[in-house]
């Protein structure tokens, strides 16, 4: 094994024969504040949603360096990922990685990615706090460790959690859908439900329950996965799984209007579309989730074998336990420049965040377009200050930050099924303007769709999913 | 909720103010024997390998009812596995489907998957016993519940076992490269120890050891295996992670030569261009395995981030369980028409099964090539019995069963990585043939294996995902 010596600095430590130095990570490591006029001034961004990575997108890397922390290295496009729980779209198709968003991250001297979550802030002096996150090293566990990253602008986007009400049991029985391994999940189950129930010695009750698959809130996500779902049945089980599909049922339960933000006659023309296609839709409030059954407020039971969560979001525990004002809902509080005004250098965007009481502006929805405004907005301020010369920490005092944030809502978009969609131009819920439904509506959402996800590749994948899925209809390996 | 309450039989059961009915599989379900005359004789296969599909595929459905019990409801494309590990292939490209395989499984009254694990034989009663499998199920756990199916034909097809030779730690530390969460696992694992190795903190050493990527031994999957990883090294990790760049290396272990029943030319050429290509080629044998480094025979400790064991295979429980008489190597013993001669009905092909010794025929390679025509020839071989009106259980002694299956090898092929491969069209290795090496045979054996995907849908996925990964580079998105 001579040859074996010789390579690398990393060799030598690779092939010993005395015993190898069991490796710690060194405790209190990090990324020291950076030096003026030597080094470029770093921008830390917490999260990879929309907001973050719009934002990583649009930074001018030739001013700053990009620290990005997430526990996720990779953007979800999660307007499309409902289309994935039942193969319409590969999951790879949805998820965009950051490097490809920002080629800087993996790159650029100064410039990286941490795998890992932001436990605390020290806004005095301009640090965050992280652990690493190991989840999915496989059989071997490996211990996070936690280190230190200094800041010179920081930017949170770490977005909101799926809201529980404080349910009984959501958590512990049902699937939220905001991640791309909520998908797979939803998909694995529900393909393991549809072969299960065929298992000679299955009564009839058990495989009523194991093909019932429920989806509590009527908002866009809900009405999609619905709509998706039951296109899956009427396409696929009817040929694919035909000695079940007299079982297999798909109930929505929303305790107010599906799609509440929408014009009354899409919602009407929703309505239509899902009752169509075999949804049914019942107006309730869950009370407690068991493992095999849910109990509405008015004591309905309703066994399941799949339960879908999408009732909505609000503020995560990062987020709750920060000491900073809080705008309505729990939201981290900014002002109109989409700052953090009690601190020095410290931003935040998208659905974690909403305007303070004291600018007199409305919380702003919970939504993608949201947040990818405000992430463009927030890289062009940064680039902005950055050119001024207050791209260093405690330097921007005196920067003209020229005009603040403000949104122009562009309209609603959400699919029924069956290429069917609903759009929604109007500026607000109040005002009258366009709405469409039907086929034209559904080619302005996959055409609008194809042209925001990011990448080509993406773009050229999804193109090509929706045609072989057209062609062949829809994969339905359990892999 | 009026309007819910007549739909389907399920509708009542699921919704309802009373207490639903817990509802507990029947013990002893299943499927019996099928009456002559007024039924199709049924076969039964175990597993969904090449073997097992290929005899599927080519079942005459006319003659046959077909009952498929595998844990497993699609079958891997195994030669290009290892491809999917580093993002050259999609996962969903190398599944496919049984139901796309055999559609009568989906969708004649009498045919059937079960997504179950077969436990025991019963060959004078002519039954299976089966256990369902129902890992994947999430958060709730299912019970799994047994049940029987009663056969005409019997098909055991359900394969081998990774050998770990008895290694301590193997089954715990190691991942194999058989199955597409295999391929997954080690995705995961080597896109989690990437991002990792690049947190601050961490000490040299231990980036050294998650950054080392083991594989042992040095057959067609390894050799091609590790061709890929140092292809993803060069290509992706220089470009994608190129802080961690000159930490990470590929080593792989063999006790023997690599390739070693191939032509020595080819071996010669594959050795060489592992070795340009950064492989380190250790010859050494592993004696224990820890959780975070290897032991070898003369005391060598190689730590490891990611170690992949593809040293060949071996009997599985199962196979070893049935009291039936077995060939060399602890295999199903069958005669030449891959009959279990000492029982009625029961046939055994593929990596379980081996000529007895009595027939005077060496135990053919654990080879898809040889699983693959040993289901093509069986499939006919059933059709001949059920056309001449054999098809019942114990109705085929007086069939001519025509010629006996004989083996005949048309070559072997593996990949080395950056456009290059081998291919040897020896008929043994003792033979001298054909050999070829470099770009012309990649292009063969990328043509071969193309034509030999089974469906058009994969086929067209594999050449999309060749084409996007030549132009776009490889996805690093970890989903």
């Amino acid at each position: 094994m001579a040859f074996l010596r010789s390579l690398s600095r990393c060799l030598s430590r690779s092939f010993s024969t005395s015993a190898a130095a069991a490796s710690i990570p060194s405790a209190g490591g990090g990324l020291s504040p950076t030096f003026v006029g030597r080094e470029k001034p770093r921008v830390v961004v917490l999260g990879t949603g929309w907001a973050g990575c719009r934002l990583m997108k649009g930074i001018d890397t030739g001013i700053y360096d990009v620290v990005c922390v997430s526990p996720r290295n990779h953007m979800v496009f999660t307007p499309l990922l409902a289309s994935t729980c039942v193969g319409t779209l590969e999951f790879r198709s949805v998820a965009e990685p950051i490097g490809r968003i920002q080629p800087a991250i993996s790159r650029a001297p100064g410039s990286f990615f941490f795998l890992a979550k932001c436990t605390a802030l020290d806004t005095e002096s301009h640090t965050v706090h992280c652990e690493t996150v190991t989840d999915g090293a496989g059989k071997t566990t490996l211990e996070p460790w936690k280190f230190k990253v200094s800041y010179d602008k920081l930017v949170i986007a770490s977005g909101s959690e799926a809201s529980t009400f404080g349910i009984n049991g959501v958590k512990e029985h049902a699937i939220f859908l905001r991640e791309v391994y909520h998908a797979q999940e939803i998909r694995r189950k529900l393909l393991l439900n549809l072969m299960l129930s065929d298992v000679p010695g299955i009564s009839e009750n058990e495989k009523c329950r194991l093909l019932h698959c429920v989806v509590v809130g009527g908002g866009p996500t809900g009405v999609e996965f619905s709509g998706e779902l039951s296109d899956f049945i009427i396409k696929d089980v009817h040929e694919r799984y035909s000695h079940v599909k007299d079982y297999i049922h798909v109930t929505l339960i929303e305790a107010n209007e599906i799609l509440s933000s929408f014009d009354v006659r899409l919602r009407q023309y929703a309505t239509n579309q899902l009752t169509k296609s075999g949804v049914r839709l019942v107006r309730g409030i869950v009370k407690d989730v068991q493992p095999e059954k849910i109990i509405l407020n008015d004591g309905t039971e309703v066994p399941y074998g799949l339960l879908v969560w999408s009732t909505g979001v609000g503020p995560s525990p990062f987020v709750s336990s920060l000491q900073l004002p809080k705008a309505p809902g729990g939201r981290i509080g900014v002002d109109e420049w989409l700052r953090i005004p009690s601190v020095q250098d410290v931003f935040s965007i998208g659905d974690c965040s909403g305007f303070l009481e004291s600018t007199g502006k409305p919380t702003l929805p919970a939504l993608a377009q949201v947040a990818e405004r405000q992430g463009k907005y927030l890289a062009n301020l940064l680039n902005r200050i950055g050119k001024a010369g207050g791209g260093h920490a405690n330097s921007a005092a005196n920067v003209d930050l020229g005009a603040p944030f403000v949104y122009r809502h562009l309209g609603s978009m959400a699919t029924v099924g069956r290429y069917k969609a609903l759009v929604d131009l109007r500026q607000s819920k109040e005002e009258k303007g366009l709405s469409l439904a039907g086929f034209v509506s559904w080619f302005i959402w996959r055409s609008a769709y194809l042209t925001r996800v990011i990448s080509w590749r993406n773009r050229f994948y999804v193109a090509i999913n929706w045609l072989t899925t057209f062609v062949f209809g829809r994969d339905i390996s359990r892999i």
